[in-house]
């Protein structure tokens, strides 16, 4: 079973895949150890991991880089969340698809904005289009996770219009559908009822319990920067506490 | 004061210098803000924060990459570890010098063995003047820290080799010698007592504590891999409870 087979076939459930979401190489290594079944890159986490915005300030290059050594290093499927495709040119953004393919990377994110706006569904329709045509054309076996973001903007008619999105995706060649920022369980159940395709949900405080999403019909929860956020949050708490109390045993063995 | 006389400054003590070792941009931030006066890399957190094995395998111009996004987001000096010099080549090893401190980087440490192999004196002492004659020419204002590994290598002749070596690496240009894996306060205090440049000790199991180092006249401490392996210990803590308890906000808020 390639790489991607397995990755898609997390998403048959009967649980939703618990996706561990990585900066950098040993982030990988310790999810792989704790037994994560697949690992994916938080476009946000990887950022300011290197002390960047989000928003493909990074640069596809040092993505790639990082794709590279994630598929070389863990054993695991590999997922890379390529925001909006790092160009706003289809043809750039099929070349970098392909790179990542052969880096041995089992899926994508993509995303239906760019600069904090969503992009008008045509628009993202044509991309989507173009990447299907361009992998049915190549042979290339990948799981596109197309992202939505109506709810992670907060937009009165989230739901309608993701309701809306999400068949044109669809039908666009989406392998999974990504709506990060719901948490309403009646919202979460219209959208899972809404598609045949694995619907993943990223955790924000509010979000329904693993329990009650699997109930609700969700294939894959999404950690996006918030471990990261919490493993730094306790480096803060040892350096501080190294700073202030000088008691070098303590703090670093 | 340039970045350069700052982080020269931080050695003149009278409380040795606390360096906050970094593997990436977010670590460095976290020491910043937790008021640490100086960041420094350490090549083995670097090398396994991308799945690597110390050694240099990561490539000059990664780390370069790496010392260019420290100084551009961090407002403290930087250091940069460049192990043996990214070459066997003199000429290459000034080349990558003069990248570093192109981008800002205050100092480095190279270290005088390769391959867990220490070299001899009289190699070493060529690249130590080779190095000191091309920033002479040069004008490069940056603080050499020459790490000998005598220590580190558990020799059984390591205070006799140090003590030996430390006279030659001064004679060469050397602004600090760190001397990583010295634990026993008496060789301390003949390391420190042998030389007028600032002495740099390692955290390891055993190390004397702050203030002993402070009497034992040490003017800089660094943390090498252990606050690394710390944070990473910790997200391996919460990566394990959030796999078995799938209790998604009690781990990620």
């Amino acid at each position: 079973m390639t790489s991607y087979e397995s990755f898609s076939k997390l998403h048959q459930g009967p649980a939703p895949l618990l996706l561990g979401n990585v900066w950098d190489v040993q982030s990988a290594q310790v999810f792989e150890a704790a037994g994560y079944a697949a690992v994916g890159t938080s476009s946000l986490a990887v950022a300011k991991a290197w002390g960047y915005d989000d928003g493909e300030h990074i640069g596809f290059d040092h993505l790639l880089r990082l794709a590279q050594r994630l598929t070389a290093v863990v054993r695991i499927p590999v997922t890379v969340d390529i925001e909006g495709g790092y160009s706003r040119d289809l043809k750039t953004i099929t070349t970098h698809i392909q790179k990542l393919h052969d880096a041995g990377v089992a899926g994508i994110n993509l995303e239906d904005s760019v600069g904090g706006k969503l992009l008008p569904i045509n628009d993202f329709r044509k991309l989507l289009t173009a990447v299907a045509d361009y992998v049915a054309q190549h042979h290339i076996r990948m799981f596109p996770n197309i992202r939505t973001d109506s709810y992670l903007f907060a937009l009165p008619d989230a739901l309608d219009n993701t309701s809306l999105r999400i068949p044109t995706y669809e039908e666009a060649g989406a392998s999974g559908i990504f709506v990060p920022g719901i948490t309403n369980p009646e919202d979460i159940r219209t959208v899972t009822e809404a598609t045949p395709l694995p619907v993943n949900v990223m955790y924000v405080p509010g979000l329904p319990d693993y329990a009650t999403l699997t109930d609700l019909g969700v294939r894959r929860i999404s950690m996006g920067p918030f471990l990261f956020n919490r493993v730094y949050a306790e480096m803060n708490t040892l350096a501080k506490a190294l700073q202030q109390n000088k008691n070098l045993a303590s703090v670093l063995s």
